[in-house]
């Protein structure tokens, strides 16, 4: 294998975030389920967006806001994704290069609009999300770089990719290019709804294609129908070389063979908004990984990651994550 | 006169902000003009586009940031001005409307896209504005509803308008309609250098056309050319019925015939984001205005008003004014 260019190339839904404040009656009324993340079409999509209040505009997308992570802690990062020759694309494009990142899949010219998703900030800092794809559903296996990927150290997947066919084809094609080319495949559950959506194939990939898992805890219990996080551990130590297991204010759990490494959260003074918040650690995990950093050390990166993303807004990084993680390290 | 509909009528360029942490190195690099608000081309705002980091898109726009902050202090706001028929257009037509200001203005069909904001945050939260008009170079005295300012009490002008023939001639239609009707017009300098290129006409403006000015200490001394703040109280006297002056931390300064009133800044934890500060403090204080409330309330409710918006990114308040301004006015 020669010297990878990239440490992380991601492959997921381009998507802009609507950001807008929202109490938990609206979220009541408008039948969306809290904290979860809701394929919605474009009606649907209409019907919120003129209900809601003012948003922000902020890139987004589970794995590109990892890579974009991954870029602020210094490493290097690529992009797989499609964003329609639209305004929001050009914004989108411009975003994630400013951050850092890679991003050449070309845009479509024709069909939907560049995706959004309308995520709902609570009072409790908690977010909904309700997802038009748009463009993203164009996203197909032509799309899918294998050289890109065969030049990077982690192919990093995101478990919203499996709601569409050509997806999941992408999906598997990108998997076999990293493991084609020695590299390891990282892949995030994402969802609650989206691992009971697809828990026997989620489980199929875990088994033969993942490397490295990550999962909160909600997904990783509805993966393997148990209730407990205890009984989840042997499950996924079996499946997987690395699990990266979140659990909110109680830190995260990283298992590595016979290992078993539990991090602390990172104290924060108050959470704002949690959009984003695994795409961080995930970022941050992976930054320790590609130098091969010790476990307690990635998942403290992850831990540092996630706190920055939810002291404030948006499911990108606003200060640079290198210098943040290098300062709490050494203290 | 029958009973007016609204309370203010705001008339301004609409433009969608795209806000970017940036240090002062980046400005001099780029030859921004710091804590100033200049034109910029559509070449320059590529350049200047592509060189920034990521940004996050949040509707703005001076005179509508205050129609938007006097909707959130409970008061009925209407808006003029002009997006396109494209993505950006349909983001600021919805924040506008989402956060309760009535905005009929068609959209241009033609001609260049929304035009768009570029403000550059440093690290000691100063914004410097780079704003590219785009389709709000389009707005004409065809725009200016005369049937919507006579149903006004107050049609608020916003100095940067002034940069264009039509938009002054919209300017001059508009004041003429709510004097017609009996109704008052506001207007706000906007900008130091605004100031200087149109300074001879805006002292023809102020003397002829406008009942009250809101002005910030830069801009009233550039007015006056004079030294010091002080020289210009006397001056802003004999030519406005009240004239609201900002300060920045040491507060504010309203004129009223022979009353001035001091009124001292809002304490705040801090200061993230200087944009829409002056914006703001215009809504809290017309909010009190068009209740007939006494000059020291409206300042602060401006105070209280522009505490909010510089405590978080962006130029459109992030909660109810009505209740933090009725909490602040009980303490």
């Amino acid at each position: 294998m020669p010297q990878p260019t990239y440490d992380v190339v991601a492959i997921g839904n381009a998507i802009v975030d609507v950001l807008a404040h929202a109490d938990d009656a609206f979220l009541v009324r408008h039948g969306c389920a809290k904290g979860a993340m809701t394929l919605v079409d474009a009606n649907r999509a209409e019907a919120l967006y003129g209900a809601m209040g003012p948003g922000a505009e902020i890139s987004g997308g589970s794995a590109a806001n990892t890579v974009a992570g991954l870029a602020s802690l210094g490493g290097k990062a690529a992009f797989i994704g499609k964003v329609r020759d639209d305004q929001l694309g050009e914004v989108y494009r411009h975003d994630l290069r400013a951050a850092g990142v890679a991003f050449e899949t070309p845009a479509a010219s024709s069909g939907p609009a560049t995706g959004r998703c309308f995520i709902l900030v609570t009072p409790d800092a908690q977010r909904t999300m309700n997802t038009f794809l748009g463009a993203a559903v164009e996203l197909n296996p032509e799309d899918v770089d294998e050289e890109l990927i065969s030049r990077s150290k982690v192919t990093y997947l995101e478990g919203y990719l499996w709601d569409r066919p050509e997806a999941k084809e992408a999906f598997r094609k990108a998997a076999a290019a990293a493991h084609d080319a020695g590299a390891k495949v990282a892949f995030t559950l994402s969802d609650r709804f989206c691992v009971e959506r697809w828990r026997a194939e989620f489980l199929d990939l875990i088994q033969n294609h993942v490397n490295i898992l990550f999962a909160n805890e909600s997904e990783i219990l509805a993966l393997y129908q148990v209730k407990t996080f205890e009984e989840a551990l042997p499950r996924v130590r079996g499946h997987v070389e690395v699990a990266a297991l979140t659990r909110s204010e109680k830190g995260s759990v990283v298992v590595k063979g016979k290992e078993v490494v539990k991090v602390p959260a990172e104290p924060i003074a108050k959470v704002i908004d949690t959009t984003g918040a695994g795409d961080l650690y995930a970022a941050g995990f992976l930054s320790g990984y590609v130098q091969g950093r010790p476990m307690d050390e990635c998942g403290r990166r992850g831990a540092i990651a996630a706190a920055e993303i939810i002291s404030h807004f948006g499911a990108r990084p606003e200060t640079s994550l290198q210098k943040l993680v290098a300062e709490k390290l050494k203290a």
